[in-house]
């Protein structure tokens, strides 16, 4: 049966792949655009997939003895100029509320872009001695970036996000948060979202407004653009100067504590369409999918057939989240409906079926159709779930693998940017002036100088002068 | 031992009962000042109490069939002003957006104090037919009202909330959603947080910007002052109309929407202060205290002590949120904190005890001390905790019957309500006349017009005119 004869048909991913990521966030119903240029309505599937991220992401938190707290959404004007790199970094894209009740503000408040400057405010009044230390802070919120282009979760005015926030007592400590917390979110997206990542440090250009060092998850797409999934920072002791966070250590000296912040947003759902959809719709790996089994009962209108579709149902509902469709909607609309839905599994019980005592499972991945005895039904379907899990991490991975390329000329850097769309490994001397002139020319950024170094050159592939690391560059969302 | 012996005293509530509450929110590290006046930052303890609370309401909401979403938290003035008593209503108490980046925007927009229009709006494009209804959406999030005084979680410029949202195909069903929710919100009050509620309807007075009728549930602290713990508004067609909601029904008619609303806030965390906590601190609920039992070593320096305690902590922890404080500090100065943090049962264990195959156990709310064999731990915590829940619901109750007077004439409910701080219930002809004198010359606001009806009087407490209804009056928060 085609599964494009009862909707009507997205376009096709080789196509346009833009056109295609806009058909899927509005067809499988995950936004809607409200009268708030830039910003997005988090419809209800798209939100519950946004829930499995923060429960899995909060136990992660908890697990490493972070805390959540919650901070006011603006921030005095005065606040924000505390840090100077930071401001600067943040004032182009700072909404301003100005008027209060009926009055005009004494002075503006910022709608948090981020909160560092509310954190460390907090933390100056908190931290007293060594014995409050570390604090291992984190925040779920939205914050307002004036974007002047915006597309859903990859780029809105106003995203959903954690963002964690620690002071510690040293620079080793703060060193070590910030590298923990970059696994974590490397972890979650390679066992959670099945989605592969490289794990490395940001340029002194792309790093974050304040920061000392910055490190990041970079996945590919399968367009063969890269996103950044997840950053972490390490601020040395720079906020603490700017904000006197200090504490009296045990020898009963003042000392600046070390800070970190790190954050993952919304981002990550334009990952998930753009690393595992295709031209039938969403494909959700089945640990974030709200719903992981569809039980579709065919000519349900025959004697027993929803009674019998409702006990798989219920027997599915111990090791699975089920969902079962009953609606008087043809089969074909509703096998449609719940590919463009990205749903793992799909169960198949009618008349024949149980004459036999089996089912038709299909999995969204691979299309595949399995015949499964009623007897085995829940341990099959775990075992499936686990392997399309495992199934979609390899394809990614694959994807990645064949969309990776070397260069060690800048003759052969400009000639991949032109022909292939991808990650191109090179070698670079840290020099500003060439990673400069590798966007302008080559048309390409630092994604990160990744931890996992290969020795592909011994010079810089721009200016030829000895190299310092290999960076990862690419064209990035 | 004197429980002031190594803290800082609190206010005694009896002699200032504001200070008091300010004290104990400090003091049990629930909130801290920022820069930003009027908001509050929710600190660790007091995020943990919200996450208790949201867990539970959430999980209640989504077994009434409530599925999430996110709005943005900017409103153009433009769809603001779409319904006209719902603009009147909050206008005094919006926060506005005018620059966002270098720009003045070519619209003003405001902070969502509430987000009754956006939902609006976007309810008119996702509703075709009767098939689209009813919509159950929720939402969590943050509001901003431009409030002149503030009191952490009783009045905040800004708070977090929840709020639902939905459209039905009649009257009838808004009407049966609006109620159901009021009941959802009641039993949680009265089941997970033990502060008994007064349900009924709000006076045209007091109802909701926009709403045909407000349903409230209304708490009595413990200076028998009133607290509105949450509402639930039914909405009927007014919204749909001015924001053209509109459903093809069986008979291919085009119909109205039906809505409602309704929302409960973190100033039910200021109710629970204020209907548990006593002169030592907090007095928290099992159900709702991120920490049920704390395990204090006494004589910890000794062998096998602290060895002992965590082995009882891993025990508890089968059957409770359990703690252990094995740091350096002084077994009373363990017992104070604990006390102020208002965690319901503390188990001590010293080697007298180990030698004795026992334990204490202190009630925070009795202070009751209860020697239990280590042989029957787990039941003795489990049913300790079931008590001081059931316990703590009969106190609130106690207090509110207490609490609650009745009056006949305007003087008896004049003299009633300068000598005594409670509810006072009297009849009322629903004249806004009379609303309006009682509240001048008496100083009460009416709270509600209870579901139970007592016919305390023929006539109307103020006018003398025939009584339509029997309502609580109240001094309130």
């Amino acid at each position: 049966m085609s599964t494009k004869k009862f909707v009507e048909a997205i376009t096709d991913m080789d196509v346009d792949f833009s056109q295609w990521y806009t058909d899927i966030v509005k067809k499988a119903e995950l936004v809607d655009y409200s009268s708030v240029k830039g910003c997005m309505i988090l419809r209800p599937y798209g939100y519950a997939i946004w829930e499995n991220i923060q429960k899995e992401l909060d136990t992660q938190f908890k697990q490493t003895d972070h805390e959540n707290v919650y901070m006011p959404m603006f921030i005095p004007k005065s606040l924000l100029q505390k840090e100077a790199d930071h401001v600067e970094g943040f004032a182009p894209e700072l909404a301003w509320v100005t008027h209060g009740g009926h009055d005009e503000l004494a002075e503006p408040l910022a709608v948090r872009p981020t909160s560092e400057t509310l954190f460390c405010e907090h933390y100056s009044k908190v931290i007293e001695s060594y014995n409050d230390l570390p604090k291992l802070y984190n925040q779920w919120c939205s914050v307002v970036r004036w974007e002047k282009t915006t597309r859903p979760f990859l780029r809105t005015t106003e995203f959903l996000w954690q963002e964690g926030h620690t002071a510690h007592a040293t620079a080793e400590e703060a060193q070590e948060e910030t590298i923990q917390m970059l696994n974590v979110y490397a972890d979650f997206l390679e066992n959670f979202l099945a989605i592969p990542v490289i794990k490395g440090q940001k340029t002194e250009k792309e790093k974050f407004a304040g920061a000392k060092a910055t490190y990041t998850i970079e996945s590919l797409m399968h367009d063969g653009k890269a996103l950044q999934s997840g950053t972490s920072h390490n601020f040395g002791d720079g906020f603490a100067k700017a904000f006197n966070i200090q504490y009296t250590d045990k020898n009963s000296k003042r000392q600046y504590v070390h800070q970190t912040s790190w954050g993952m947003t919304t981002r990550v759902i334009g990952a998930l369409i753009m690393v595992h959809g295709d031209n039938s719709g969403l494909v959700l790996p089945p640990k974030v999918a709200p719903t992981q089994v569809m039980v579709i009962p065919i000519a349900q209108h025959k004697d027993g057939v929803i009674e019998k579709a409702k006990e798989l149902q219920k027997r599915i509902s111990k090791v699975a989240r089920v969902k079962i469709d009953i609606s008087d909607k043809m089969p074909g609309w509703k096998f449609n409906e719940y590919e463009m839905k990205g749903i793992p599994v799909r169960v198949e019980i009618g008349p024949k079926d149980i004459e036999k005592n089996q089912a038709v499972i299909v999995r969204r991945d691979t299309r595949e159709k399995i015949f499964v005895s009623l007897d085995s039904l829940e341990e099959t379907i775990t075992t499936i779930l686990e392997e399309i899990q495992q199934s979609l991490y390899e394809k990614a991975l694959k994807n990645r693998t064949e969309k990776t390329y070397k260069a060690s000329t800048f003759n052969e850097l400009k000639q991949l940017s032109d022909d292939k769309q991808g990650f191109i490994k090179a070698m670079w001397c840290k020099d500003l002036a060439c990673e400069e002139k590798i966007k302008e020319e080559a048309g390409l950024t630092s994604r990160c100088m990744p931890f996992e170094q290969e020795q592909i050159a011994e010079e810089c592939v721009c200016c030829g002068k000895k190299a310092e690391t290999m960076v990862y560059w690419g064209k990035a969302y």
